[in-house]
């Protein structure tokens, strides 16, 4: 019976998986479109199954909780494969998306039992790891994308990106679109970038990372990060939504000794608007399935994402504890032993954003622009000196007007992206 | 210059990659916001950027038709790598649904290069392909999903598929959330349900398949799909949505042998509503990718998504030329050689909604039923056996309620679910 699904005196197991959704019903009560929502979910269908029995009924989700369209449902950990995100998505974010007796359906967050804190593995690297690797003890990160984000030729590539580099930029990386183009193929572009790579990092004695985007046909992948590997890199891009979750796993559990970049590319499709799954709930399962560093929004820039939204998951991914906050729908996570992940600001930044990041974000966060860099008007290493005199200015607490009368790239930059 | 990505007299080429895209857009004008979905999605960004030339801006995508909302931009091939769905998507479906220019964005047909049909796999069966192996002619295939979808343990899943088998049904799969848990594991499940397949093909003359649910990270998958055939297995089934385009590339990849049926869940969270992609440009994509069956909607049953709708899905996946129709915003498409693939209504059906079905797309459809099995009052063979005695009165014209005088199966599973 569909009532079974409902328990709101339930209190939730460690070892449960708890889901908070935004549910719009369809001419039904809240209630009724909750349990259809926790059925669907776990053990249920539209109508009684005659192998159904009491053990099997055990398994069932429970709505414990409804505060006007949010609700809570709570499933035991029985229901989930080990180590399989693919499984887990089919069955919380699965077929109740496309029910008739709602007319929207959000999974707004996600609350892990503690055991996938040790199933699954996180990050190898987290914050501190990356840190250690860069030599970078305290400052954010400045990044570079390489742009245009398509077209330019490998050698073109390359000596943009030492250019970059040479300004002060500390990783770079491709575009989610560039991957293994004739103009511009994946192999002679790691060759190359890497060769200038070394050239920049000994040149300004500081290390210069490039992250080349691996995304393709998943055994490719797979070749890619090898490829990677024997050149002496130390980095991967992948783009996380367009890849898939039982790929991300796989790259994981392949990557020994390689720092991954998740970029989100079309995570839009699913996380904006009222029907979906939250930003903030993707990003704690690529936590969990442990890439390194993650694009989590802009606060400013060209994308959208609320301040509120975007410093919630910035919480979720770098923090070890989070307390549930019921006015902003946020449920607690302990994230025991998986380390933190590295929060990516990227799309439509200049040198202008960057206080208001730090200020919202603190120093973890790694900065990142394309346009931002090469639309500066003295071109790519002036763009690149001003991205860092930013983040220079804000490490000593002085305003960007004032630095800006020292340092003429950042001058430049401010009056040109007014 | 944003205004270089329009061209209303641009004749797009076959070699062009064309999608028809959805904009809601934010306080901007329709070109306006069109151009900025041409760019984000091509070679441009939200600034001019020094690096630009002649040749990258040759290779930028081009609106070329703007009909009220609706929107046409046309990418030249030379944007996309071979053979690497995710590219694709990270390019035409990427960073553009997150742009605050745009309040909705939704991708709602795509129209691949000709290029890409030789390019890509497609399926390897196909509709005839899989006939040829079942021994059924013409009339539509009838499926059973084993309910509960979860927590039955591996003698009981057997024991029910038997009975299942018996009734009348032709291939039994396995639910979305079912792949390797404690209670019912993989391989036992298998080797369990093959044993008695053979038996139930044995005492009906009937050929039986089950379709065991691979999901899982993708080195996992692989495996799965080696332990089917090591067993003589012939079909796989893969959560096409939660495992990722890259995972079915790389399973399609090493498929040879295996019919693949796709199940779609979480769809919804991208498909519903006016932000997102489309069932029908997915649909596309699984096709070209290479799977054999695919869910494709109701019309009738618990899932939403209307007639017009799960028609043109049926119609790309399973003809050969599409006629572009401006009415319902549908762009034309030639499959070339690759195989149309067998469409799968499934969600709440029972066997009243079959004649409604087949009227609808004819007899090339399988159609399946969990709760409208297993829910039947006399049991799963009851209701499998009523599920292929309303297929049996379509193909003989016959009304059910007439045909269901003679066959007090029908009659029961008419009278209970009214």
């Amino acid at each position: 019976m569909l009532k079974e699904y409902i328990d709101l005196s339930y209190k939730p197991r460690r070892s449960d998986l708890i889901c908070m959704f935004k549910i719009k019903p369809n001419r039904i009560s809240m209630k009724k479109a909750a349990a259809h929502v926790a059925a669907e979910s776990s053990v249920g269908t539209w109508t009684e199954v005659g192998p159904m029995n009491d053990r099997i009924k055990k398994m069932r989700a429970r709505v414990f909780d409804i505060d006007g369209n949010y609700v809570k449902i709570a499933y035991p950990e029985v229901l989930f494969e080990k180590d399989n995100m693919a499984q887990v998505m089919s069955s919380i974010a699965g077929n109740i998306f496309g029910m008739k007796v709602v007319n929207e359906l959000r999974l707004e967050d996600i609350d892990f039992p503690d055991d996938f804190m040790r199933i699954y593995k996180g990050p190898e690297f987290g914050i501190r790891g990356i840190r250690s690797h860069m030599k970078i003890k305290e400052r954010p990160f400045v990044g570079a994308i390489i742009k245009p984000k398509i077209g330019l030729k490998t050698k073109q590539h390359a000596t943009l990106a030492y250019e970059t580099w040479m300004g002060g930029i500390d990783i770079i990386k491709d575009d989610e679109n560039l991957s293994n183009q004739r103009f511009n193929p994946f192999k002679d572009r790691v060759v190359e970038t890497y060769a200038v790579k070394d050239k920049a990092s000994s040149e300004t004695g500081e290390v210069k990372e490039y992250m080349p985007n691996i995304t393709a046909e998943t055994e490719t992948m797979l070749e890619r990060m090898d490829f990677i590997r024997s050149q002496g890199g130390k980095y991967a891009m992948v783009d996380v939504v367009t890849t898939g979750f039982s790929t991300i796993q796989t790259i994981r559990k392949n990557s020994k000794g390689i720092i991954l970049h998740a970029h989100r590319a079309m995570h839009g499709a699913i996380t904006r608007g009222n029907q979906g799954i939250s930003m903030l709930a993707l990003a704690k399962i690529y936590r969990l399935i442990g890439v390194d560093q993650l694009h989590i929004g802009t606060i400013v820039g060209k994308m959208e994402g609320d301040k509120t939204e975007v410093v919630n998951i910035w919480e979720n991914i770098e923090k070890k504890i989070v307390k549930k906050d019921k006015k902003e729908h946020i449920l607690a996570e302990n994230w025991g032993n998986i380390k933190p992940v590295f929060a990516v600001c990227s799309g439509g930044l200049h040198p202008s954003h960057i206080p208001a990041l730090v200020k919202s974000f603190g120093k973890d966060i790694i900065i990142q622009a394309g346009g931002g860099v090469h639309g500066h008007p003295d071109g790519s290493r002036a763009g690149a000196k001003a991205m860092r005199q930013s983040v220079d200015a804000v490490m000593k607490n002085i305003s960007l007007k004032r630095y800006s009368k020292k340092y003429n790239e950042l001058k430049r930059a401010l009056d040109h992206w007014k």
